[in-house]
Parts: C-alpha cells; structure tokens; sequence
C-alpha cells in the first residue's frame, strides 16, 4: 500500500522537506494507518486530528507520504515535515523527529533525508575526516591510530606518562578516556597541562605529530572557559558525549570552538533500540555528523558491544556519504577491536577510518610494543 | 545471594559512595556474578578485570555489594562508586552510572542512593513546588494548574491571545508547547514579546497573578543570550527538554539563570524501557531534579503515553520525598489528562502537583470555558 496525500499546499521556496522514515510494529487491535496519523500529528501539533483546523493540517502537521510492510510484521511509514518546524536547534528537530512518539512503543527512526535549507542551518564537521589527517600530519590516504589514555584512576603524571608513549610509538591521535573529565584523581587543568607538554615533547623528540583530545564537558559557561584554556594550552580536539552532553552544545563547540571534536557513543545504547528508538545510521551517522563530529566513535560489529554489520556498516556510509555540502566525517570503529584480529577489520572498513584501540594496548603487558605494532600494521597495510 | 568485598579501602572523608541497584536480565549462559562484576568494571575503568591493578580495583572499580534475584527472572545488583569519580557535571555522573552499558543488554538502572557530597556539586530546585506557588501568588496548599500555549503552527499573535484568555480563565502557569522554540510561524522573541504581554495584561485587567513559561532551546550562547531576554521582558520561568538540551545545560540554567524550570519528557522515553534503561522514578524523579527542575511533567498513569502506575507514583514520591538538602520539585502529571476525570485524579495526586492539560482545553470549543471550569475544579477540591 501507498498513497500520496501532500498536493494541497506547497512549501514556501526557502523551505524544504525532511522526509522521515519510521519502522512500525503494531499492537493489538493497531492498524498502521491510524499508527501512521498519529506520529504525522503527534510529532507536530500535538492534538488529535479532530480538533486541528484544514489550515494547521496543511501547513503544520507531517504528512504521510508513503505506508508499506516492511520485514516481518513491520510497516514502514514515510513522514514528510517541514524544515521551518525545526529552524537551527537540535532540541527543535529531535522533538519533531522523535519527541512525544519516544514516549509511545514500537517506533523506530529508520531513514532520513535532510533538506538542504536544514543542513545549512548546523555547522557540520569543521575538519572532518581531512581535517583530522591535516591535524595529525598525516599525508597518505590511510586510517588513523586513535589509542587511549586510561583508565580513570590514574593520576594525571601517570596519564602523562601513558601519552607520551603513545605518541612516542607513532599513535595519531591519543584521547582521553570519555569517563576522565574532572576527578580529585586527575583534575581537568592539571591533566590536559600535563598530557599536552607530554605529547609535545614526544612529538619534539621522536619526531613525530601527534595530537591529545582531551576529554571535555560541564555547564555552558565551564565548557565555555574549559575551551579557553584549551585553545591555550596548544590543545587541537577533545572528546564529547554527545548523548549526555546535549546535541546543541555539541554544535554550539563545532560552530565557536575550532576544536576537532571525537564523539564517544557512552549513553546512546538506550536510543538505538532497533524496535523503539533511532537506528544507528541515522543517530550516529547522520546526526552528530549534522551536529559537526569531525570522528565518531561506535561499537564495531564482532565487539563487546550490541551491534549487527549492517548497522555498522549504515553508520560508516552515512558519515562518509554526500550529505548536503557538509564535510565528512570520521568512522571510528571500537569497543574491543584486537590488534591480533586487525589486519581483517583494515581491510573491511578501509582507509578512511580512524581505529580506536583502548583496552588492548592499555592492558598489553609492554605498551609500547603494541602500539608500534599497531601503528606499523596499519602503515603496511596501506603502504 | 548476596556478599560483601567492599572493606580493603575506605573512602576519603569528605567523599561519599553512591549506591546503584540494577535489575539484570540475563542472557543464555550469561550468569548474574559475571555481568555484576561487567558493570563496576566497564562504568569505571572500562578494562578487564585481569589487567587492573590491585589498587585501582580497591580505590576506582565499582563494589558489588549486593547481588539477589529479583522479580521473574532478574537479579538486582547493587553496585557502590565513590562519589569524586563524578565530581560535578552529569556528562561524567551519567556516563558512570548509564554509560557504556548502554551498548549492551538488559541493564535496568532501578534505584539509587546519592550521597550529600554528591548532591551538594549540583544546584538543585531553586524554586521548587513552594517556590513556584510563591511566583504564582498561590498562599493555599492546593495543585497548581497548567495550560498550554499551542499548537505549533499559530501565529504569535494567536498564541498571545490564548495566552491571555487563559490567564484571566485563572490558570496559574501558561506554558509554550515544547514544540514551540524559533519557528517561522512564531519567531521565539516576537512570541515572548506578545505572550508576556497578553499574560501581563491579563493580570492587570482581571485580578490575577498567571505567569508565562516560553520554551527555551538553542546553543549554548544563544541560550545564555535568549535568558538575558527573558529576564529583561520579565519572565520568570521556561520549559526545557532535558533530554535533547542536556542535563548539564539545564544544571548551568538552573545554577544561574534564576528562571523557574519546567522540565518536559520529550525523547526521555527510549531512556526509560523496563528491560534496558533508566527507570522513570531515578530519570525523572530524582536526576532531573538534583539538575534543578522547579517541575517535571511526566505521562500519567492511564494517559495516551506509556506510563504503569508504579513508576507514575515513584517520579512522584521521588520528586516530593527528601533527598539531601535540596528542595522538592513539583510532580506535573500530563499527557490526556481529561477535565472530565479531573477529580479523580486530584484525589489521587492530592495538593503538591502541577496538573498539566494541554489539549483538552486547546481543543475546546470553548477553551475559556474548559479552563475556567479546570481552574474551578481545583479550587473546589482543595478549599
């Protein structure tokens, strides 16, 4: 089934149309059509159709454009709304994409193609996948090293310490650990002073480039003056979660902070439920891309982490894909990638990745060992 | 079952332990112990057991303390973490408690105990259910009512003059629909301009005291910039969507904006599934008012959302119950609460709560009607 009900008024010239595709399973006595309607007015007007005027339906309330089975009992219902419904903030197009329905069952964001007027509204990755090699000195089209400053615990020498072998051993991008932000352990300042002198002092002397991201979060105005400092401090990136941090202060860092920013997935599990939620594709491929991640970190297919290859795989192509004018971002597989098993993960994802390796180097018996052999497997196999 | 390992270290004097109970679903092979002792290692170190030293395991690791079978097939774990390993932002406070296990399976986060340390780095209500009677010039113990200003799609002049109407109907708080931030329709200062002013009017020319809430989103200095103007137009509180905007945006509001937060659930469903997720008592109950919510609208029990009467009534006890020092949140049941079983509910939810009806008053024919008769129900309740 399919049926087209959006001819009665057109959308005004500078504005165009998100079209949301939603997977539906059905309740009991649940017809898709009436599903369907009430995700079209819910997301929108919140009222029943009953009491929105013909003028409100026409120009407010989403509208269906497309209703068909899906894979075993799901249907599929194609949503057109508006991009003036959800002008430049985050909360505005999450809430009209998966707001009040969060709160219903059975609805998960599957696709969306976003209009062009929308995309020009964030700021999109400001580096991107190039920017990050340009950041890290590396000129060959291969993957970059990420490896992990951890864990938490640590004191911020002993973290020091741990970056400048990293860097030492010809790792690309050393980030903190995403659950370092300001322990009594490690206070912020403290650490990123520390780290920062330690990587540019490997960088110095072993001749190498590379970078530390601090790992970065707070209220508005502490991000605001953590920045600063950063910025001060020589500091290139850091690491957001974007899940607990909010998408808008993400954009508002991607559009003001000149800092590279390598989102960590911690939090989003519970938004990628593949019966109720936001399919990763869309969430971490095409959101935080929009919301200007120049890297983002996900669970690789075959990790200690819920994820299937096809999603996975969405993930990848939708960082990497054309998306309006933004740049790409970058893939950043993790979650317990072995080096032992790395050779095969190189070759399925590809040079353009960026390949987190957290617990296996930090818990190798010699450090320094497992990141050169990382960092020489990565460089041969894209010699 | 249940065991003890937590004596080797004692925590710092000024440092409290805060006391998580998960419910574990199990999967085929997987046993309670082995995914207990996952959690305090992956929300902490996020390394394996074998390769973290004794003295990270005693000073950072999370305890299980508790380890019982619960309901069905579920056991409840109860994991301790010392406070300092969260210091004071909810990115970090987030990511211990529901972070990396969010990528996995069957982790329900069902109760925690926060520490007075904990509690004290966050700001808390700063009006909270008093502190709002107070700014509506409410003297008696009696719910507070709530209409909304929608839909999406009116004009500002329309929604002003709904504004209006329901500030001399008697509504205490008059809210924008959290649909409602910057659109085209109704651009966010030009609405707030003519709302403020149609509820000001209101008050001057009927005898009442109604306050107007706009709904407050955007990046971080937009947000610092639109509080500003607020607060100039004489606002005195806004709705947020803590899901999308971020706890630690609305902990900096809350901390420095002096506006009374009213916090809507948009999204926060996909957070709070039974099996894997956030419980709705912890999420809405008690994160979202140690952020400093003045009030926090949930679905009722019984509503068009999916809400069961156990979780409505633990948001609510946990939102009015003590918790440290910090003031009680109003518990604002919404989501098709009909004017025609008004009754019933306020017996059932009594004086301390905000009764939210969105659409049963905007979709009257009559909507001065339909709230002056809300507004007359209530006050004959509690006379």
């Amino acid at each position: 089934m399919s049926r087209s009900q959006g001819s009665r008024a057109s959308s005004p010239a500078s504005e165009g149309w998100i079209k949301a595709t939603y997977a539906l399973s059905l309740a009991a006595g649940e017809s898709a059509e009436s599903k369907a309607k009430t995700l079209a007015f819910e997301q929108t007007v919140e009222l029943p159709p009953e009491s929105v005027s013909e003028e409100l339906v026409a120009s407010v309330v989403g509208r269906v454009e497309r209703l068909e089975r899906g894979e075993g009992d799901r249907w599929l219902a194609t949503l057109h709304f508006r991009s003036g419904l959800a002008r430049g903030s985050f909360s505005q197009l999450m809430n009209l994409l998966y707001g009040n329905i969060s709160l219903l069952s059975g609805v998960c964001l599957l696709e969306v193609e976003w209009p062009d007027d929308l995309l020009a509204r964030f700021p999109g990755p400001r580096f991107g996948l190039e920017g990050l090699r340009d950041l890290c000195g590396v000129e060959a089209r291969r993957p970059l090293t990420c490896a992990v400053s951890k864990p938490l615990g640590l004191s911020s020498r002993q973290l020091a310490d741990l970056v400048g072998l990293l860097a030492r051993a010809g790792i690309d991008i050393i980030k903190d650990d995403h659950s370092l932000v300001d322990q009594p352990t490690a206070p912020f300042r403290e650490r990123v002073d520390l780290c920062q002198q330690a990587v540019e002092e490997a960088n110095r002397s072993a001749g190498k480039s590379a970078v530390y991201f601090p790992s970065l979060g707070g209220r508005p105005r502490e991000l605001l003056d953590n920045v600063g400092f950063l910025k001060e401090r020589g500091c290139r990136g850091a690491v957001v979660i974007p899940f607990y941090l909010g998408l808008d202060t993400v954009a508002g860092l991607a559009a003001e902070s000149d800092l590279a920013l390598l989102a960590h997935p911690s939090g989003s599990g519970v938004l990628l439920d593949p019966e109720h939620g936001v399919a990763p594709g869309v969430y971490l491929g095409q959101v935080l891309r929009i919301a200007g991640c120049d890297a983002v970190i996900y669970p690789h297919a075959g990790g200690r982490f819920r994820m299937d290859e096809a999603s996975a795989s969405a993930i990848r192509s939708n960082l990497l894909g054309e998306l309006g004018t933004l740049r790409p971002s970058a893939p950043a597989p993790g979650g317990s990638i072995e080096t032992a098993a790395l050779v095969e993960w190189l070759d399925i994802y590809g040079p353009d990745s960026v390949f987190v390796v957290g617990s296996s180097v930090a818990r190798a018996e010699d450090p320094t060992a497992a990141a050169e052999e990382l960092v020489s497997t990565v460089r041969d196999a894209f010699a």
